[in-house]
């Protein structure tokens, strides 16, 4: 192959830009710095560790209410001082320009006020999901970012991974034709009694801790919004479950006519989503663990070409949307999508009646 | 191995009758002769040729409204002229001693009229699901045939299938533990418009067709009857499903927490039933078809040691209940214990509440 012809073939695969020297090409960050606000098991066991897998991000800085944790993180990952935060001096992260991203792992109940506290500070925003306790909650948070034109993603993992973006093409490109219906349960035995997670204020309970993973599920199989629900809540502890939900079923009526059977639980291990289409079916069991994402369709395919770590990628996702500035594949309105189904889903429980959702 | 050890080995295997002359046996009927009620469908492609099949059952009688068919049955199985019947002269079928059992296969409201004219002629009844529109219905059918002595089973054979008794097992010996939450659907896409199945006061729509299906898995599931159920109905085809129902998703409560997810359609093809227990989980697709019954267990067992033909057990299964003088597998009470449940569904959807079923 002719020199010319091998540079031209460069250009065609879009590899050219690598060719350059380096000197040619605009100054641009490759990595964003990232402080992780609450050190619980999702940062500590999760997040943390993914951190280091990505190419675009890099931890940075904390946020914690535990100087012992605070140490500990410092001497880990090699964190400066002047990059660790308490939740009072947190506001003081708008002068670091160590850091970039923001990332909420707080109970749901603090969702909104870090997010504007960051929004303030000038940072881009990672939130955890549920996105807030209310539907009002998350306008606000949009508002905020918006106002301070900072980015603000919601942390729905599964959106960002290979087999689930799969079948959410499946949906737009209706390779199965029109979704009739969606059956989703995920839950775990949680043997706990006095976490946040029994506490519904602080945004416990199934519903808010997995049920919006089955319903963001039934919502991006179908790509539609539902305009109805109804939902029951149940409990074999009410000893505990007392306030939040231990178990709620609800039924998603979508404008086309597709139907989802959904079930969340604290009180049983289960993970699973079939979908059922006009001219086939598909399902993936686990679909929403943190690894293991694993399914079929019924012609015969096997999907079970997902990542190494859902979170890196996530992150990974996430941070070039921010340093390309293109769309966030999972934006705040995504997160208030969910909130004002969950407001209706409780509504529906408490009322015991079917609930439009306006 | 001697004589004698070998004789004995025969007796240890139980098959020690089989070495002896016949005449030492007492008489018994070897078959019991069957008269199909009602030609359609159901039993001209899958009853009859069942009957082929079996080993305790032969194909002696029809009776139908349609001379035509009675010619082609008579000529196609060998049927004597004196084992044919119309609905009018049915009830003559009391002295006809070819005839020990009649299996009703008639429109759900015809079930209980058919039932209890072959009860008082003196015959065993095999009557196909749903067994009546209402409760009641099922405890007069119940009644009559007491009185008259004669044995009611019900046509649900997947409780006679391999892999559905299996599971029925992991219930019963709580073999995976405590049963939390059973997912099933089942469902076709009927693309009739005036057919009796789309007439409710005939026992069409799709929770008395395939509803009591997945109603009747899950109580066959859990081992349980369900004391309350919240139920919505939906449809994409009003002009058709003005009437019964289209597809219906409904919700079970069980006495010992379990729950149940169900959705049943005449708009969409789906057939699975999904377990999640204390300790793991099984999953069947399809669960009900006709044949295929196919599954997993989360420990890894592949479930697919079906049968040939699922009616030639059921039917080979229910005659020797009736050869022997055992119980049914699927008595009449059973066909009533769903259509309480039915009841209460259409009740619940009706008047958009959650019911309690007594």
């Amino acid at each position: 192959m002719s020199q010319r012809r091998s540079f031209v073939k460069q250009i065609a695969l879009g590899s050219a830009a690598l060719a350059l020297p380096n000197i040619l090409l605009p100054r641009k960050k490759e990595r964003l710095g990232v402080a992780l606000v609450g050190l619980g098991y999702y940062s500590t066991d999760l997040l943390a560790p993914a951190l280091q897998l990505t190419q675009h991000c890099t931890l940075r800085g904390i946020v914690t209410g535990s100087p012992e944790k605070a140490a500990r993180w410092q001497k880990q990952y090699g964190i400066p001082e002047k990059n660790i935060y308490d939740y009072q001096n947190f506001d003081r992260i708008a002068d670091n320009p160590d850091i970039d991203v923001v990332y909420i792992v707080l109970p749901p109940m603090l969702h909104r006020e870090f997010t504007n506290r960051a929004a303030r500070a000038g940072k881009h925003i990672w939130c955890e999901k549920p996105m807030a306790l209310t539907a009002a909650e998350c306008k606000d948070m949009i508002g905020v970012c918006r106002d301070n034109r900072v980015r603000l993603a919601i942390g729905y993992r599964m959106q960002h991974e290979p087999i689930t973006r799969e079948i959410i093409g499946y949906g737009r490109e209706k390779t199965f034709g029109q979704i009739k219906l969606i059956s989703v349960a995920d839950g775990y035995f949680d043997g706990r009694a006095d976490h946040w997670k029994q506490k519904r204020r602080m945004g416990g309970g199934a519903m808010f801790d997995m049920g919006v993973y089955a319903l963001n599920a039934a919502r991006y199989v179908t790509g539609e919004e539902p305009f109805a629900v109804t939902a029951q809540e149940h409990t074999t502890r009410p000893e505990i479950y007392s306030e939040a939900d231990e178990t709620t079923l609800f039924q998603l009526e979508f404008p086309s006519g597709a139907l989802a059977n959904c079930a969340t639980s604290l009180g049983m291990n289960m993970n699973y989503l079939h979908v059922t289409a006009e001219k086939g079916s598909y399902q993936l069991e686990p679909f929403q663990s943190y690894s293991g994402i694993r399914g079929s369709t019924s012609r015969g395919k096997v999907l079970d070409q997902s990542v190494p770590n859902q979170q890196a990628r996530q992150m990974d996702d996430d941070a070039l949307a921010i340093l390309n500035d293109t769309p966030l594949l999972v934006p705040g309105e995504e997160g208030w999508r969910d909130i004002r189904v969950v407001e209706a889903i409780h509504r529906s429980a408490f009322e015991g009646r079917r609930v439009r959702i306006d």
